[in-house]
């Protein structure tokens, strides 16, 4: 850990020459102040402090590191056993000094920092640095050049980060296959999910994000889980695993809740699933993202052609933003110590320099618009959704009443929400799917639901 | 749910003539803006209000409920799918009146408050009411007068609070014996735990309070999960559920990892479960929580006369604080929306008008001093741990050199930390364990383990 901590700090050194201050953040009170949420310390700080500690700082400056942490409290030892002490914590991580957080005060002139999402700290933020330090602010100065270094680092992933990756992966794959093998004997979506979460909590992992598994998938953010399962029902579950130093994954599958796609569901998950392989054919260094998507768009356009429900060429129904009808999301984002890597950053991260957000709704949810380089880690996330709010939206219906077949559609009422995500490192050769070892073919994944 | 509500703002509408403003909360950020901690209602809105809302305001005055909240965007369709408007939800809790957020404003004049502990809520009232209002700040004012007056309907519960209280007892004791039938196939506190918290995700409900699933039960607040089990220790597993609108279980078992305790386990177990019946046979109204501590402590220090450990008189011993060396907490607490609960008021809701925690080490620790009353629920959940801190620290030895036989403490070394605790009922009778379906007689917990 040590020598990738070092290098690093080393990297920034070579973008930045003035110092960074990050800090860890404190876990978030619930209902009352000593019942907290667990503490997730923030991800430029475990980028470059390696574990997740809480209430601490580090101060990097020309590759050396200060750590700022208090010792535990003597009385500590009592509820929480004994902890490393400030001189272990500072040898494990190769600190080069180690200093209390009242001392953080006299090191900060100059520095830049990034704002931490728990009010706590960044009220602390604010108050030491002398300046405002709110995380929805965007960023400026010094702190929006550390935002870009801090970019161009955690863009792509080095050996000890894929590690992590690759970890969190693995336990994600286990998940989803014990929440398809759970399916047959659950009632409720929320069993699914207790089977899922249960594998990543069992590691010792956390989601790295609120799990979403619910038999109404065109509900994108569906964070309910109280839906009954009925055998006609699409599953649709959305579940990531976070590793105990931050690295995430992220998967969706969507299964038949009876182990056995209908044959309306079958032909639109064959549409995502071919959209989803186009994708990660296609995905190599140079690569532009935004063709990715459009490209996804495209072979959606293309299979609902084939199928009767749009009407026209697939390049022209694209343009229009058909494909949106069904599909309204960007094919994915990416991936790393945050679900949506470095979106506390907004666009920064996602978009590359002089590119902002297109206003266009088949484009405007696109959340990440670069050329792709070998070390990136990037979801491929196509889907099919029917959304009431979209599709009986009457000015919809109207504007496309020549382009889509409603009446053909009317007898896909059995696919509310298809999605089909892996995660993708892009490699110097192409790439390599990290998720791969869960199998998305829909007749293996009847197999892995059984009946 | 309406007759409820309506009852419970006539009550407040007896003890003051102010209007009262409660806000429900936001959900807290956790590494980005969008990746949040799953939303949890303020609790003593999560009371008048009934339903967990978010970004939403009650106001109540002369037992009238104005509800502030905003329709869902129309965009948050595609994310959220559709959710119920302001009137609908005015409807469901009973609201005579329904307005926007923004009006809000305009109907704070002469209103007392509760802190939420979410920071963006929290400076919204701030700003809103234009005075400090801070979780951390004492009440005082019309706020202190608002806090006593919720402690004093929240302090008993009516007949809508137990029905939740017994659904999140029951699946609280389904999760404990998932976590013993689980025990003997896992490797890892983290396996046990993720079997438990399994049955309190399956129903839908969360977690009332970080559990501790551990083979360290002496210390006290652990939350690490990374231990792994070995034949001959005792797992403690204080694990609790909390339904979807926020009433809470609260149970502690420590069972043997390897299905049979040692005769040295068992004879520390016996007296922990000693005192643990003792208390419960005493619970009555009109009784002394604080005596119900106090007996707590005579039975553990009666015990471990018996068994040679301690030396002297048991109510001398206990005078002595000697009880506290091994029983370091105190007997237990309220239980209601919050695990301790309303403990964001500080020590109102805890201890009777005029009294104050005690600087007796022995005492200290009591976070209930009041005189029982039927309709109150209280955790009893005696212990003895062996803690390091406590019983390594030079001037302890020295103290109690004459009271304590070291040597044979020191045959006791495979009991690090053993808890009992159930969730009680105050009767007009006497008591009624909610808990009582989770066998706690060391041999019934020797079957549920298994091997």
């Amino acid at each position: 850990m040590q020598t990738t901590l070092h290098q690093r700090r080393q990297k920034l050194a070579e973008i930045i020459d003035f110092p960074t201050v990050l800090w860890s953040g404190n876990s978030s009170p619930r209902n009352f102040p000593a019942n907290t949420f667990p503490h997730r310390a923030n991800s430029h700080f475990l980028y470059f402090a390696g574990i997740p500690l809480e209430n601490a700082a580090i101060r990097l400056e020309s590759g050396k590191l200060q750590l700022f942490i208090d010792d535990p409290h003597p009385s500590s030892a009592l509820w929480h056993g004994e902890t490393p002490t400030r001189e272990e914590i500072a040898a494990k991580i190769g600190a080069d000094e180690a200093k209390t957080m009242a001392e953080l005060g006299n090191y900060l002139e100059n520095a830049a920092t990034v704002p931490v999402q728990d009010a706590a700290t960044w009220t602390q933020q604010t108050q030491l640095l002398n300046r405002p330090v709110f995380p929805k602010n965007p960023r400026s100065g010094i702190d929006l050049e550390l935002a870009k270094a801090i970019v161009s680092l955690r863009l792509t992933h080095d050996a000890a980060a894929l590690v992590e990756l690759r970890k969190a992966a693995n336990v994600s794959v286990t998940a989803h296959k014990a929440g398809m093998a759970a399916t047959s004997s659950a009632k409720l979506e929320a069993e699914v999910r207790a089977a899922m979460e249960a594998v990543i909590m069992g590691q010792n992992m956390t989601t790295a994000y609120t799990s979403i598994v619910t038999v109404h998938g065109e509900v994108l953010h569906n964070n309910h889980y109280y839906h009954s399962l009925q055998p006609g029902d699409l599953l649709l579950a959305d579940v990531g695993a976070e590793t105990q130093t931050g690295w995430a994954a992220d998967i969706t599958r969507t299964w038949p809740v009876s182990g056995k796609f209908s044959s309306t569901q079958r032909d639109i998950y064959d549409i995502v699933l071919a959209a989803h392989d186009a994708c990660i054919q296609n995905i190599a260094p140079g690569v532009e993202y935004a063709d990715i998507h459009l490209l996804a768009a495209t072979t959606i356009a293309e299979g609902l052609v084939d199928l009767g429900i749009l009407q026209g060429k697939p390049e022209d129904l694209v343009k229009m933003d058909l494909h949106a009808l069904f599909f309204p999301h960007g094919i994915g984002h990416l991936l790393g110590l945050d679900v949506h890597d470095m979106e506390d950053l907004g666009d920064i991260a996602g978009y590359d320099q002089g590119r902002s957000r297109s206003s266009r709704f088949g484009l405007s949810y696109l959340r990440l618009n670069r050329p792709l380089r070998a070390g990136m880690l990037v979801t491929i996330e196509p889907g099919f959704y029917q959304v009431p709010a979209i599709l009986n939206n009457p000015k919809t219906r109207d504007q496309y009443q020549y382009l889509v077949n409603w009446e053909r559609l009317a007898q896909f009422a059995d696919v509310r929400g298809i999605r089909i995500e892996d995660d993708v490192l892009v490699t110097e050769l192409g790439s390599e799917v990290l998720t791969a070892a869960l199998p998305n073919q829909a007749s293996a994944v009847e197999d892995l639901v059984g009946c």
